[in-house]
């Protein structure tokens, strides 16, 4: 069992995967918040998609009328979306950066960047806040990535 | 070539990685296959969204009337979704949970468990079963990915 | 130090690993294009869908003419999300099939095929090119990752 372990643990012994880690369940839990997120805003907006979800509400029209769409559910939703166009591409091309022996101190660089890039996106996009602040917090997580590629495939 | 074997096979020989290996691999197949569910929906229920895709259907409004919505293949790819927003976060958290060392019995409850939610939740989806079938089985799957992810926390 | 680089390095050095590291970072760089694509046609044919992003274009009604869908933009985010649905089983597949011990041949020849149908499959929906020219590209791409699955599941 020890030799096992040993196995298992050698990656995340590894300071820089262990960095990734962190960084990569970070992330992937904020993606998987938005999920909490779309369902608060379908109950409280009482607009749903599918007619099993409304049958609670009652039969026939009065039930019916609740399987609309609403512009803060559409609005979350396209949150969650660009989360898995980004963080899906982090989180590979992290793996494989994080493989690649970088500096401790440029991987978290990388990391913390795109992490805190990611959270600005949510929040401002939730917010609204005014463009361009929502395109650069974009902007910021996309060049962190492309980063990392370059890494990759120069090492590669 | 037998050393580069060997590297190229030690995780593959860890027991809770190549469990990890067997239920990712499940799953994202379970994933896939709704691509080719959406593709008999479309064709039987003839709604597509291409315009190349009606094509062969005729020239002008024969073929144009083709080109609209269907409820059940827009109820397959919203499962589609959310077996995206799911999956991933279970494929990558899961990854990394496999690496920090778990005993193989708790792993594999969880790599079982998700993977038995995850197939419950299509199959709720796709009958459809009244709620909180679908539901439930969303947040077990949901639950399991936060267990790991706190497990890697922890560790890494 | 160099011990920590030797543990990192590990992976990286095995061949065919090297070999998914460049293909998986390639088609999520591909996916990834798809988010400039999709801007450079919003901008082009001033198709939004966020009122914060129409809001430089003036106040009221001039500025709501632009918060509509546009054919070619819907096209784009239909090819993003079906890289989606097709890259993520591929880099989550393929790590693994990469972790299995295939012939850095065989290996070679999964990857360079998907990379090649992916490519194919984005400039036949962009073009767009007849049927089945989209539709034989994705099939090949599949039946790739499906391959690589077989490979995964018999070894794990």
């Amino acid at each position: 069992r020890s030799g096992e372990m040993a196995k298992s643990t050698q990656l995340i012994d590894n300071e820089v995967f262990r960095a990734y880690a962190t960084y990569a369940a970070i992330v992937l839990l904020k993606m998987m918040l938005m999920s909490l997120v779309t369902a608060y805003f379908r109950i409280t907006r009482k607009a749903f998609v599918n007619p099993e979800d409304v049958a609670s509400f009652g039969k026939g029209e009065s039930a019916k009328k609740f399987l609309r769409t609403d512009a803060d559910v559409e609005r979350v939703r396209r949150i969650h979306l660009n989360d898995l166009e980004n963080i899906v591409p982090f989180v590979g091309i992290g793996l494989l950066y994080a493989l690649s022996g970088p500096d401790l101190s440029t991987a978290l660089l990388h990391f913390r960047i795109f992490a805190g890039a990611r959270i600005v996106h949510t929040l401002a996009y939730l917010i609204p806040l005014p463009q361009p602040g929502r395109g650069l917090s974009w902007a910021v997580g996309y060049a962190v990535t492309i980063s990392m590629a370059y890494k990759v495939l120069k090492t590669a």
